[in-house]
This record gives structure tokens, sequence and C-alpha cells, in this order.
């Protein structure tokens, strides 16, 4: 007990905070582990985490200001200089840059000046806010009548959810509750007017309601949940106020239970399911758990290979089932990082960790993918496939729309949050890189856990277990990795898997080291069939990580759509230290026709083609686009 | 001599003019031949020439009073109490609808209701023009002083140039010149005031050119010519007044000789090459017969298996070289046309074949497909693909901008002008079916032909000729056909294939028999791989038909897109007389997975997949979605 005592001294409370706390959550299964007591090493996230803190947080407020974002707050405040610049909703991405930086103290990552430049920020913010709670810097002044009139596309009550996660992040990384109570302010101004036998409300984009419930966790005040439960009702009394097809795009509006697919504009989606699954973890609805299964399975005819989702511009939207275009391809990076915030939550809710295959697929490739490795270009669409064109500008270090850059900070400075759950019976990993834990079982053991590996890019990790008790470590196991070899403590063991975790109960002494191999043979992926654009074609994996070609890195004077590849010759991993900040390359014998396909016509009879060899070459997806502009393509075809 | 004479009397001016008359064109190889020389007998055409006449120009009509398309002109003549409806550019639908009835006069093929109730139209529309000569439906009243401001998209010029079209179509169809009359008032008063030297002005889409050039070809005014001139060219004046995307979507303003590629609105684009070709015919300006061509070769990367062009919904735009999607393919039944028209020109220009093989392309399936069998629903867009899903209304009656259905009725009333020409050295035959052809040669010779076929359902060919002298019948082979065995008067011969076309000259004698007997064996296509939605993919033609496969003709209880051909096996011709008005069928063993794939994973490693075998059917595309709504697919997966 005495160590336990003391571990949980050297945490302070504030600190001691996971990404989500459904450490009371009745129908959560697993429980986080805060950011704060994981210590993520030199590996592959640390440069990632890096281009963060050191370039993409500074830059983008460098252009917030440029362009009058943060201005925005402080005319509400007296700057009557300035007019209010931007779309209606950049609110929330000052409230998305300031959560980043929260998580980043959580972890120690964040540099003072950071930390100074946010506190400056949340003084601006804290000054516009209305005497009756009300802060929106589009809706001040002159445009107060204007509160709650066009819901559909005002983003109050967006903007509202993204203040409380700052100010809840913001709180649980420095103790201050000043921008939280900003917030709080706010939504009590809403109960105050708003909900059954008030005024009717709805939100025109879903992301109030997990603010609300992780408010509720981290209060215990219920009328924080029950007021996440009246938008996920939604109030009958809206219906009529909105157009039929935006009941679709909106996502909101009507019950989140008469859902029966994924439709709509995939963020809005990706947020109202991850709502639900925080209700359902409060609340164990039966109603809410058969609807996110029914939308979970439809997940499986709308996913890019990538953990992208959204496969139409017009909308922003999921399209039918298997349409997933690759050059067409809109998957908007925060609907990959949307995507993970839903299957997170499945995961808590259940310990089952095909939601953690899902998560794991789109952070290490369609969310990955949406900052530069600099850290300071940032996609908005993330395509599979892309014909060079100069003009098309994918990567840009700012949009007038602005949501993607600081979603993608504030996932990546979570992440150390994301590496670890408890439960009644142990501990579970569910991600791989270098770094050290000090946390405690769910019984109050005090455990620590040490991480060396070089995945993705080998498969062998290395854990160190400092504890002493008997529990169960969950491991987790790629679905992807055939077999994996594990030794506990130098013996050879063969543990279950269950549901995607390889289970290992002991009486843990400390020093026990768990050595697990992964498979990490490159993988021909194939296409169900009915994904159109991916018939003729194969994608090529490696671990987590989805491979593409790029044009620059093929045999000069090749196109790159006239390479095939031949599906019965491997494909040999290279390290190459020098290139996109370290990567294993992917080397094969392709073929390509010894005609151009370029100088040949449009249509004609099928003929026999002479084809020639060469060597492609095949880079992680991630990094696409970080060099000149260059046509690419996941979906290969083979022969 | 006596007989020519005889003929010509018989055949009154006003009647003997062929679609296009470049009988004085300078650089016109060809020449036209009356519609009203050709009677097109039973065979492929008569049903959907009858569909026309008998049903969608009388219902169209129904749907413009409907939806106020006519009153539109006569409030402009004192109906005060009706306001205007429709977009902008409802006038030229009206002038289109006229046009097609001015063909059917030609041919003899519109009922006397259906004049009578065209002539009504017609006093309305004069009924509605200005004292100045203007006249547009939109920009009278209160809104005369918009005439001429928003020139992007008030589409003045474009519905002038449709009721030129249409004045010349009814004159040549009726000797009447007042709807005519109408538009030439218009011509003088955009004479009067704009132009070198006066006010400037663009049109915000293609289409005056072609009927100002024709207007010039049957007035002989020269000025219409240099009116024409001066719309293709672009008045520098005008090019600080349209955004640079516009110029790229307009096709107007700049210069039509600054074009590298074919881009921008699809029809816009057909319509601005067709207008630019009608200017060459005229002058044979080098400058651009070289854009022309360059633009053509551009087409051969940008066009549909059925000739549709156009991939993009966005912007009902050209997409990129060989972005040519199926599902979402846009292909307006108006760019099809366009493309026809284009093609037709191109061809009186240089006599070339290649130019007919694009025209019976898009004529026999992405023009053909835009109206139902019955002629009461008609398609905006022509996809090579559906779902099947029943809200996905492809053929509908009617269209806010109902710019298609009008536009079939002119082709499919103008046909019989599209069968022949007539050059120097005899006669050319371009399209087969059952017609007889009353006409006379350049040197004055009468001749008339008749043809006898099932074309395009079976390949032989009967042109029985009646004429005396010696010239050259220059029969279309088209590019399809591997042979084409001839016998002329009971000998076999094999003639020269010059440009596409079997040239056979000798001196002809009153009931000279030529057979010609086409290859209609079913055909595998191939896509060039560069169309990335077409690799793994075959495509089955016969004749001048692409073939489509429907989900409801195929073996119950299985899903359209788990079948793939089986390369190796044939496809079987069938007569199928009671099925969508009479059509070959192809039936064909394919295989399908044992497994539906709607009952696989997404994505998964490349396995074997049990196959069985069943026999599926394929309809010519054009008769796509005739019946219940139901999946379908040009582009079939293949072993």
């Amino acid at each position: 007990m005495k160590t336990i005592l003391v571990l949980l001294l050297l945490i302070p409370a504030a600190f001691a905070q996971p990404v989500l706390d459904t450490s009371k959550s009745p129908s959560a299964v697993l429980h986080g582990v805060p950011v704060s007591a994981v210590k993520v090493g030199d590996g592959f996230w640390s440069p990632r985490r890096k281009a963060t803190v050191e370039t993409s947080l500074p830059t983008l407020l460098v252009l917030f200001e440029e362009n009058g974002i943060i201005d925005n707050f402080r005319r509400v405040s007296g700057r009557k200089d300035v007019p209010r610049r931007g779309p209606v909703y950049t609110d929330s991405d000052v409230y998305k840059w300031l959560e980043a930086i929260g998580f980043a103290l959580q972890s120690g990552d964040a540099p003072a000046g950071l930390r100074k430049s946010a506190e400056a920020v949340i003084d601006d913010i804290a000054a516009s806010q209305d005497k009756n709670g009300y802060i929106n810097t589009s809706f001040m002044g002159d445009k107060v009548a204007q509160r709650h009139t066009a819901m559909r596309g005002n983003h109050e009550l967006y903007c509202l959810g993204h203040l409380l996660q700052a100010g809840i992040a913001w709180q649980r990384g420095t103790g201050d509750r000043k921008l939280l109570d900003v917030g709080v302010r706010m939504v009590e101004y809403l109960i105050r007017d708003f909900g059954p036998g008030k005024k009717p409300i709805f939100e025109g984009h879903p992301e109030i309601e997990l603010s609300l419930i992780e408010l509720y966790r981290s209060s215990g005040d219920r009328r924080y949940l029950e007021l996440a439960k009246y938008f996920l009702e939604g109030d009958p009394r809206n219906v009529d106020k909105v157009r039929p097809q935006d009941l679709v795009y909106l996502n909101t509006v009507i019950p989140f239970t008469s859902r029966t697919q994924l439709e709509g504009h995939a963020v809005r989606s990706m947020y109202a399911c991850s709502g639900a699954t925080d209700y359902y973890m409060e609340t164990g609805d039966k109603k809410y758990q058969a609807v996110l299964e029914k939308l979970w399975a439809d997940l499986g005819t709308k996913m890019y290979l990538t953990g992208g989702v959204g496969s139409r511009a017009q909308g922003e939207a999921f399209g039918e089932s298997y349409e997933l275009p690759n050059r067409a391809a809109y998957t908007e990076s925060c609907a990959a990082i949307g995507n993970m915030f839903w299957n997170w939550r499945l995961l808590q809710a259940t310990g089952d960790g095909k939601f953690m295959e899902v998560f794991e697929r789109a952070l290490y490739n369609g969310a990955n993918s949406g900052m530069s490795l600099g850290g300071n270009l940032y996609c908005y669409r993330n395509p599979l496939e892309l014909i060079g064109d100069p003009k098309d500008k994918i990567r840009n270090p700012w949009y007038n729309t602005t949501c993607c850059p600081p979603n993608l900070q504030r996932i990546l400075m979570s992440l150390p949050g994301y590496f670890y759950s408890t439960s009644k019976d142990g501990l579970w990993v569910h991600l791989y890189d270098n770094n050290s834990m000090k946390w405690k079982l769910e019984d109050g053991t005090a455990v620590e856990l040490n991480q060396v590996t070089k995945y993705p890019w080998e498969g062998r990790v290395e854990l160190t277990v400092a504890a002493s008790g008997t529990f169960t470590l969950h491991l987790r196991k790629p679905v992807w990795s055939h077999n994996a070899k594990v030794t506990v403590a130098g013996a050879t063991v063969t543990p279950a898997v269950e549901k995607g975790y390889l289970s290992i109960r002991r009486a843990w002494k400390p020093g026990d080291k768990v050595v697990v191999e992964f498979d990490m043979t490159p993988r021909l992926t194939a296409s169900n069939p009915l994904v159109r654009d991916n018939i003729g074609k194969l994608a090529i994996e490696r671990g987590p990580l989805v491979y593409t070609m790029e044009g620059l890195d093929q045999p000069a004077g090749t196109a790159l759509f006239d390479w095939r590849i031949d599906a019965r010759n491997p494909f040999r991993p290279e390290w190459q230290n020098g290139m996109l900040g370290g990567v294993v390359t992917l080397k094969h014998a392709a073929l390509r026709p010894s005609k151009p396909h370029a100088e040949r016509p449009l249509y004609g009879e099928v003929l026999k083609t002479p084809m020639v060899r060469g060597e492609i070459m095949l880079i992680p997806y991630y990094a696409f686009q970080n060099r000149e502009p260059t046509a690419m393509q996941v979906w290969i075809p083979y022969r």
C-alpha cells in the first residue's frame, strides 16, 4: 500500500486524468490511463509529436493572428477596429489548439512559451464572454439577435463543445479552471433557457454531447448528461425546421437511435457516434448499443484502407456502401480522427480489439497523413490516388476552414493517453512504441511498464513490467500479424487470444520481461470487389502501415500508372534512414508495358501486351506528398 | 437532265435543305443531303422517331405549359397575371422543341396537330419581341436594365442561337420565315450596338456561333459570319470581367484558338468546338484546324465508351485525361449530342470516317440512352454503372433545366439528314438503317438509294442504287467490323478502304445492288489502364452497340456486382422480340463467387475464391433502366 500512496502523491490530481475518464462509467469495461502517466520515448511517434510542439502549434497561432481568428475574440471585448473574420466556426479551431496544448501540458511536452501564449489567448476568450454566459464571437454586438436562430449552420453548440473539451484538457494539464469555467457558464446559460419544457434547440454539428458527457464525468453533475441526452434524442419541436436532406446531413435533430446507416456529413456522423458511445458507457442504454453495433457493421462497407471515411466531396459525406473512389476520395483528416474517437470509445466500452484495429489503421495512416513531416502543412483531403498535378495542392499551411490542423494537433498531443487502459483484471496495451508508463491497477497495485521497440518498422516489442501481484497483461495482437511469438521472463508461452488481445495472467515480479514478435511480412491486400475502383488492384501493407507508390520514386522515365505489381514477387523491406524522416521502404520487381499506356488508344480489343520488368519502390502512405508533387497510388494494378 | 429537273421541281426549295448546309462552304469536303430527301423506313430508328413524334414532342408541350414556360412569352405580350417561371434559359428549350418539329416537318413526319401547336407557340414568341429586336423572356419589363449585364449566366445569346436554329429548321420545313425573322431581328439589334468599335459583349454559353454561321450559309450575309468570328475570338475588353476559372468553365471570352485541351463545362465545350469547326469550314483558317485537331486528340482520352463526355458533376465538366468514372459519370445527354454535332462537322470538313465512328458511338449509345423507349422519360445523366437504388431516378419526365429532352428530340427528328453526304466524286453512306434516299450528285446526276437491313441487329445491308453515271459510292466501314464482305451486282469485290469508307467507283446502272456484310461478332473491349475505374473489367460491344448488364436480367437471387465474365466463353446473340421494344440480347456463361461478396469483409488477404457458373444476359446500353430500377454495369469484372 505504501508504494501506491507515494505514487499517487507524485501525480497531482489535476494531471492524473486520461483522455476519456471512464473510471466511473458503469458500462465501460476499460478505463483510461492518464496522458501524464506515459512518457513517449524516441521512436515512431516522437518526431510527429516534436513537429507538433515545435512547429505546428506555434505556427498555427501565427496563422490564427494573421487571419484575425484571435482578434475575433478581442474585438468583442474592446478592439472595435477589427472586423470579424473567417467562417462562423473559427472559435472552435482556437479551442482545439488550446486542447492540444492542454494535452502537451499533461504529458509535460509543452514549452513554457507555448503555455504563456495559450494563457494570453485564454484571457482573450474569457474577456469575450457575455454576462449571461453566452460566448461565440460570431454572435456578439449587432449579431446578438441571431443567436440560436440559424441553428443548422451557426455552429454555436459545436464551438461550445470544443470550448469544454479544451477547458477540460487545460484544467487537467494545469489545474487552472479558467477556460473550463468559461465553458461551464455557457452550459449553465443553456440549461437555464433551453431544453424540455423550455425553448427548443438543436446542434448543427454534433460535438457538444461528447464534451457534456466528459464534463459530467469530471464533475459528477448529472444535468450535463441530461443535456447531452437531450441533444442525442433530438427535440421533436425542431424536426419541421430542418429540410429532410439535412436530417441526413446534420446527423442531429432526430434521435440518434433512429439511424440505420452511416450517412451524411462524415465528421458530424463520427462525432455523433462518439457522443452516443459516451452516452452508452454512462447509461448502458441497450437501444444505443444496438444502433452502435449496426452502424459499426456499416463502417465495414464504408471505410478506406487508410481508416479514412467520407467518400464524397459533395456534403463531405459518406457514400453508399462500397463507394470508395480512390482519386475522388474526400476522406477529411477530421473524419479519420472522428473514426478514431468513436472506435476508442467502443474499445473502452467493450474491450474488443476489433475497434483498436480500426483506431490503429486510422492513426498510422489516414490521420497521420494529415500533417506533413515538417509539421507546417496539412491535408484537408487524404485521397488514395493523385495524378500529380502541381496545381492540386493537397498539403497547405492554412485553410479558411481550418478544422483539421488543430484536430491533428490534439490527437498527436493526447497520444500517450491512448497507449494503455486498465480493467478489473489488469492492464491493457493497445499501442506499441518506445515509452514508459507509471500508473496503478484498479485494485491499487502500482505498475510500471517499459516498452522498447522499433515498431512499426520492426515487429519485436520488449515490455518490462515493474509490479508485484497477479493480474492479466492484455497485449494487443493485431489481426494482420498471423502469429505472435511471445516469451515471458525468457520462456516461450502461447497465450490465449481473446478479442484481439494476448492474455498473459501471472504473478508478476518486478523486472519481468515480455517479448512479443509480430509478423511484419509485407501483405498483399485485396479489396472486396464490390469496391468497384479496386477491382484488378492490390494494396500493400506492412504492420499497421498502408504503403503507397509515388511517381518520383520509380525508375526514371516511367509513368506511375504504367506499373503493375507482379503478385508472385516479394516486397523487400529496406530501412532508409535519410528518407522522409526515416522509413522502411518496400522494393519490388514489377511490370510495365513496353509501350506506355499513354501512347495507346482509349479503348480497344483485348490484346496481350508485351511487358518489361523494373524495380519499383513503395513508401508508407502517411508520408505521401512530402516532396515535390507527384502521382500516387495506394491500390495498384497487378498481374 | 430532264429527270433532274423533275426531281428538283418535286422538292420545293424550302424543303431541300440539309441539317447543315455546307454546299458552298469552301473548306467542306462533304455536303449534306436534305432531311426531306431521306425516308426512314421501319427499322431500328423508326420506333425512336415514332415515340418522339407521338409522345415526346406533344407531352413536352404539356409540360412546358404546366411549368409556365410558354406563359413566359405570353406574359411579355400581355398576360401580366403570371410570374416568369423556371431558370433564365427556358426560352431555349422551347426553341429546341420547335427546331425538332421543324425537322419533323422537313421529313414529313409531323402530324398536322403538332404543327398547329407549334405555330401558336411561334405566334406567342413573336409577340414577345421588343420593338428594338431584343427577345428574351427573362429580361423584359422591370428586368430590361439587366440585359447584357450578367453575361456569364444570363444565356441571352445562347437563347438567341437556339431561336435562330429553330427559325432555320422551321423555315426549311415549312417555307415560313416568321420565327427566323424574329431571330434575325435580334441579330440585327446585336450588330447595331455590339462588337468591335461598339459595346463589348460575350456569350456565357457557346451556341450562337453555330447558328450565325448557318444563318450566313442560308443568307449569304457575311456580317453573320463576322459576328460569329467576334464571339469565337473573344473581345479582349471582356477578359477582366470574368473570373479565371470561368474562362475555363465557359469556353468563351478568350480566343477559341487559345484552347489546348477539352475542359470546363462539357456542353459548352462541345458547342464551342462545333462552332469553331463551322467557322473553319467557311474560312479554312489553319489556326482553327490545328486547334481542332489537338482538341479532338484530347477527346481520345476523355470520352466514355458510350460516346458520352463530361465526367464531372461539379461544373458539369470534362475531367482530366482518363478521368472516366462509371458510377459518378455525369455524361449529360446534351454533351453526347454536342459531341455528335462536333464530329458531324469534322466529318463534313474532312471526309474522315474516324469522326463518324465517334458520331455513331454517341448516337446509338450515350445519346440514344437519353430518351426512354416510351418517349416520355429522359436522362440528364447517362452513367455507365448504377447501384439500383430506387431513389436514384435516372429517367424523369421533367427537369427544371430541361435542356436534354428537346435536344434529344431535335437529334432524332433530324436523323435522316445524317445518313448521307455528297462530295465532288460521289455519294457517301454514313449510317445504315432501312430508308430510301432521293437526291442528286454534285454534278447534278439524280440518284436514288434504297437500304434494306436489320442493322444494327444484323450486319447485312442491301443497298440498291438507282442512278446512271460513274461516281464513287463511299460506304462507311466501321472500325469495329474486322472485315466487310461486299458484293456489287452479285460479284464479290474488295474495295479499298479510305479513311473508314469502302470506295466503290463504277459506272452505275439503275438497280445495281450492293450488299455489305459487317462482322457482328460480339467484341470484348478493353479500356486503356489509365482509366483507373476500368482496370480488371471489360465491356461487351456488338456492332455499334455498347452492351450492359442489368440486375433484373440475371439469375434470380444473385447480385449483379458478383458476376464476372469468363473471357474464354462466347457471348451468344439472341433476338428477343418482346423485350425492350425488340433487342438482340447477349447470353454468356459467367462466374460468381459461391459466397456473395456482400458477405465478405471489405479488405483481406488475397485468397482464391471458389466460383460457380451461371448464365448472364446483356442488353444494349441505350435501353438501360426502362424497366424497374435495378443495378447496371457496362464495365464488367472478368476472369
